[in-house]
């Protein structure tokens, strides 16, 4: 008989180290409620303005609730997560931070948005409105490697892979590299573009419901997933796209991007960190082609759906 | 009253250059019903052999059919492309071309699909189905600078975009280089995967309807382009994702193609040839975030609905 566990946020931990005691017990097949804290560990609030992000204390982003001791997993197996439900709490935020980010150089100032998050969208600004798609930005397990590791870069034992397919209804998979697993998550985004070009989505406090299951000796080397149609919920009305050719990959991305930036200033009347916070919540980042050498195309797919007015 | 022009395939041209006279003037508005032969230039037929594409000769790859001159077309204008329709013939093929795609250095030996392509669909091999979502792979105006370019490297004026978005109901916008703009297309496919990680989609002839406008004055620096939804016939019953991590995107997306060929063939008892074809025709390539620095997220997503059986 499967159990069902709850994990509060009084206890959260800022880097992934396999020495961290485990905060639960659970076998495999048992569900787990975790309270998470938004990415900021609590440093942005309701009330924050922009200026608050020029004094965030990077040691505190990206808490973590666990870690999870799943009894029988073992290195060389595959830890199976099977999403079931993510509740938001309200609000959340979206925000530049100087230095951080796809166009980094280019939005050198702050900006912050604080989102009221309704049941299934949320309102940008009057006629933009973007549907609730949450999912856990942060999701891993201990590393096999001693000692601390940030996180804010995924590495191969998962941590921060702010992959937006990973939605209520995805199972996830994450290699096993120290008995028990010792998984933990976190950085809830209640939406989030392929990309997550300026470096946040709308980054939210949530109730996170997972059953965590094992797969023995099915070895991996990254996370990969299982995710249900339809991808998202914006592709309804059609897209607006641009693109960019050359032989770098992540210089034709931060080209599509200010191409975006610039069409929406230009078209939709935002300013430019708007629209580039904007481009990070509802913007999806594809590689059309990557065989044409020396030129490949990635393109910025923007969902016409969340134009409202 | 706008007119409908027809041009045949008994004359294309295999580089884009500005001094190639136009076959056809047109006004702006008018529609245009473009005969174009497969991307081999007709080297490759339904009854070629996978060792012919070793003896491919590349100055006939990619012929173009056009130019078309559209009367009033100034440099600093934007071409409107309105994507009509595409007929296929019946057939198409997927190779894989030594020494050409995403893995080349692991496939060193030439692979040939010939298909059937039916109204809708197609079959790769029993149990394996992809619906037809054709495009034209080529369309492009001539460069403003003098000389031959190959058609193989999509640059600024377009040309080998291979970008699968690109389907019947779309508006693409492409700017104009020179008086007329001489617009020309090819290259069709009747499916391919974002990335086309092989280098070759379902290559069809095909005859492909667009009409052709003009926004004056509307300087655009690369091709953009409005699409439909839905984005793709396969989001209908979920996907199986692979992932890489790295600080390079082109090593994540082989990494990510790399593991869903070991998927496939693990899973679905594909030959790796016949698996990373399958990739080229199928699977979507995504950034989903590029701002973790130093490592970004390269996801490959392959639709379970081509799985029939």
């Amino acid at each position: 008989m499967s159990k069902e566990h709850y994990l509060d946020s009084s206890a959260v931990h800022n880097v992934w180290d396999n020495s961290i005691e485990p905060r639960l017990h659970i076998d495999p097949g048992d569900t787990v409620i975790f309270e998470c804290v938004d990415a900021s560990g609590q440093q942005v609030t309701p009330d924050s303005q922009a200026s608050d992000l020029t004094q965030l204390d990077f040691g505190k982003v990206n808490p973590l609730t666990g870690p999870v001791y799943v009894d029988g997993a073992e290195p060389g197996d595959t830890l199976k997560v099977e999403i079931l439900d993510l509740k938001h709490k309200g609000w959340g935020w979206t925000g530049i931070i100087p230095g951080f980010g796809l166009l980094a150089d280019e939005f050198p100032e702050p900006y912050l948005k604080i989102w009221q998050l309704e049941e299934g969208s949320a309102e940008f600004k009057p006629g933009i409105r973007i549907p609730l798609e949450p999912f856990c930005g942060s999701m891993g397990v201990a590393p096999r490697v001693d000692g601390p590791i940030g996180t804010v870069a995924p590495t191969e034992h998962g941590g921060n892979l702010d992959t937006r397919g990973l939605v209520k209804g995805t199972v996830l998979y994450l290699p096993v590299w120290v008995p028990g697993a010792l998984f933990s998550c976190g950085d809830c985004h209640a939406a989030q573009g392929d990309g997550e070009v300026c470096g946040t989505g709308i980054e939210s406090p949530m109730t996170v419901t997972l059953r965590l299951g094992l797969v023995k000796g099915a070895s991996i080397s990254e996370f990969r997933f299982e995710t249900p149609s339809p991808l998202t919920k914006t592709d309804t009305q059609g897209y607006y796209v641009t693109t960019a050719h050359g032989p770098d990959l992540y210089k034709n991305a931060q080209q599509a991007i200010r191409y975006m930036v610039d069409y929406l200033s230009a078209e939709h009347g935002l300013t430019r960190p708007e629209a580039y916070a904007l481009c990070s919540v509802a913007v999806d980042l594809k590689i059309s082609e990557i065989v044409d050498a020396p030129n490949f195309i990635v393109s910025a797919y923007l969902p016409k759906s969340i134009f409202t007015a």
